[in-house]
């Protein structure tokens, strides 16, 4: 959606560049400085100095005609200065993103659609799922299905099969589509940062499963989702996005689940975008998102 | 999504009854009356004078073993005591739907989605379209597809098949679904109460073409988009359900454009869902909606 | 807000029926037929039936010329045969409210405009507090401030002057506006159904002490407020009204404290008048709210 | 609300610079550069570059130790290279505000009581009404209160009063708090850029007189409220913010103007604060606002 996805018309390229270091003077300038040197004009740009942490967050979008070898080059030695914490992409690039799947199927309609039709900037290269459910779904989109059953038994070979994708694939980003299975910490670890869950929940509340019943219950007049990275503890990674929704008394659980949908698609399209387009740092266990 | 929607387990039907009347003591009495001397048990109602008007609106939702002739000649008694419009209907039937689209997919894909998985109450009939953009879609989730092209020589023609598969699949409700042609008076008069657009503005602000490049003209903050039925006086119909997103000084046209999307396909769904409920009346050109 | 608050203009009085009973068929049909032998107008009605718990709720505002006594006598007659659970009240009386408070000012502030601009239907007979800073406010309203100071050792005493005062004062309803002082299980039985408390977090998150820190923590998205009844299990109360507010990275904890100010008062108000007009009705540990 | 509104520790100043220039490489680095020679630390930056009218806008909070006329002229220098339209100021500086009312209080008690108690930057030199209503809460928040009569024969005078007041109370933003007379022209361009009108509709539906009756006569499902910078075209200025707030159609024209009150005080607010905090920048008959 980013005006500089598109190419210029001078045949510069459109990069942009996420860093993070220890908070001091200076880094702004000596940032803005080296794209200068390398004939960049600054399109978007996003700072943030976080007062707890001590430490600073900086993303800039910039077109310049420089090589990927110069500008790394030049960001290695500023990061010796800085002691800086960097990545670089051309801007808009779509993000190889493998979903996982159970047997809802809304999440993956979204996403799709979504890529397709909203320039997502994702290339969804793979489904997974431990149901068939999602096949047709998947086929229609032109998407891989891969059919990995798991059980108590298998779920080791499971998660080795998803890794192997993973690997063959050059997959950058695992989506839980609702997956409804919980990962090891093994896998967490392994994936750690490129795995973003979508719970049924506004997080904290209503952790583990059904929580749309455990909102029922309370009584809740508002119910929610979250879009959170997964770390090894359990509904406790950074939290990307959340959304809600008004619901009242004459709601059933299942009125509730059907809601839900909605508000768990827009939440986890809005994570996988901004994801996907860099906005998204880790600051400890909270995100900056740089919208 | 309603729990009347299924069958009651001892064999009584879920019934609807929507009604108005000029207002007066004792309709809502002599409503109740009627239904519990059928056996009724009213498991949902709501009511609404309008003081403007002078009119009285209500729907009820109530299971009665009645068969439907008693039920209609009961209701034909009272209606002419209290000079009632109304009408009666099984509680969750499908309403047949005609979905017209031109290239624009995220509608029809949200309510072809929203029927499968969200219990959304209509049966997709047909879709039309003046273009084949949408045919694989269509076919994707089992609903025939027509090609109806369009031109200033030919609209009558087109016009005229449409009224003909109304006809031909005994169609209740058309949807345009960011279709993009003007339907003729005739038409509308022909299909009057029985069409609901998609307006991708905030109506009345950004009426006609090109609503989005209007809104980013003006600099507003919030982009809408409002679901209405079709009257012979563009985009002047009686309003079903508006919906709204926020934006900012740096969201292009054809951002605005993207998100919209958004906004337009979750206020037609809901008015769709709505409609097919019973849950809207019509108030001269104001609609009264019963949610 | 409401039309029916004012006087009709033919003398008949604008009455409020609330009333829960065990859910079976004839319940409606015979309240309105009580109603209509009044000579009753009924201008708003909604109902519920829970299928979990088995019980019905209704609320009916009707305009009658009957006198209390007569529409009293009726109800009990009725209250034997369906086992009703009921109650009767003159439709915008306004209820009499104590509001208790610490320091911050913004709840006090907000209830007391409305009561005086936007006809919340209270009338604010008295505000407790432990510190004296807001009896300029209340001067400024006219309300009296009774300054009641707590210690732990004298926690005893000021629960029983604040009984006391409900007495004296015939207090309908005591608002606990961030009060930030919790009340004893004995006083909490005391005047259950009659004390509305803010929390400052979207329950069940973030119960307990600083929630606003808790929500900077865990790095939450959107900061939310409660408005709940309170009973001798913190926190737990049935919920009437929640809200939220959208934040992100930048905010420190200080500034969701300031922006929370906006959702707590907004859900607050809301609580406050739903309770005044009794549209909150009670299905066990949570609320049907009949907006 | 903005952490760096508070004075560092080390004696440095908290400034905010806000400039716009034609849109060219190398302002970024430029303006970074010019701001660590003055030992300035960057705490906050916001920068857009409107393809459309080809103008470059930034907005840069840095606390430097400088004093005010060095950063001025080493501006001034820069100006001239880059043609910049900018503005220094110390960041968080009480803007002196002028508000004006007429009998509507809602607006006036929210933008005091948000002063006191939420860190609105402004200080309340002078409260103007054509009516005494507002005299009380304008005492009672310690705001000297001015009486201007306005008819149509005194309308000019009273023009003259207001443009007196401004002068003598270094007045440097007017906030038309529902003051429900138009301004001439001359006035508003006396004025330019420095007065916010709160206009109780989703501008640009329903400009002019009755808003919520036309709102009402249209059966919105949404009422909404624009704050705009006052231009001589009426309703037309530059929108600042936005909001709105569900309605249906039991809302009654009276009901949609109590609800309004609270829409537009809180897009008032938002907007007086942005524009105090120099968040808010011209482009055309646009904003920026730099969140």
């Amino acid at each position: 959606m980013s005006p500089a996805a598109s190419q210029p018309a001078d045949g510069a390229t459109p990069w942009v560049l996420t860093l993070s270091c220890p908070d001091r003077p200076g880094i702004v300038h000596a940032v803005a400085g080296l794209l200068a040197e390398h004939g960049g004009n600054i399109t978007e740009s996003q700072q943030f100095g976080d007062p707890l942490s001590g430490l600073f967050f900086m993303r800039v979008q910039v077109t310049s005609p420089a090589q990927r070898s110069e500008l790394e080059s030049a960001l290695a030695a500023l990061s010796d200065e800085f002691d800086l914490t960097w990545s670089l992409d051309v801007a808009g690039r779509p993000v190889r993103t493998l979903v996982m799947g159970s047997t809802a199927a809304h999440c993956l309609n979204d996403l799709a659609f979504r890529q397709r039709s909203e320039n997502l900037p994702v290339e969804l290269v793979a489904v997974v799922s431990n149901h068939t459910t999602l096949e047709p779904l998947a086929e229609f989109y032109g998407i891989p299905f891969h059919h990995v059953p798991v059980t108590a038994a298998t779920k080791a070979d499971a998660e080795a099969r998803l890794l192997e994708l993973v690997e063959e694939l050059d997959v950058e980003l695992v989506v839980l589509a609702r997956y409804m299975q919980i990962l090891s910490d093994d896998l967490c670890r392994a994936l750690s940062g490129r795995v973003i869950n979508i719970h049924h929940s506004f997080l904290p509340s209503f952790k583990g499963a059904r929580p749309y019943a455990q909102a029922h219950d309370r009584g809740v007049k508002l119910i929610g989702a979250t879009a959170h990275y997964v770390t090894g503890d359990l509904d406790e990674g950074p939290i990307i996005e959340q959304d809600v929704e008004r619901v009242d008394h004459s709601r059933a659980v299942e009125d509730l689940v059907a809601l839900g949908q909605d508000v768990e698609r827009r939440a986890l399209a809005r994570a996988v975008r901004w994801h996907a387009e860099h906005r998204v740092l880790l600051d400890g266990h909270r995100t900056i998102v740089f919208r």
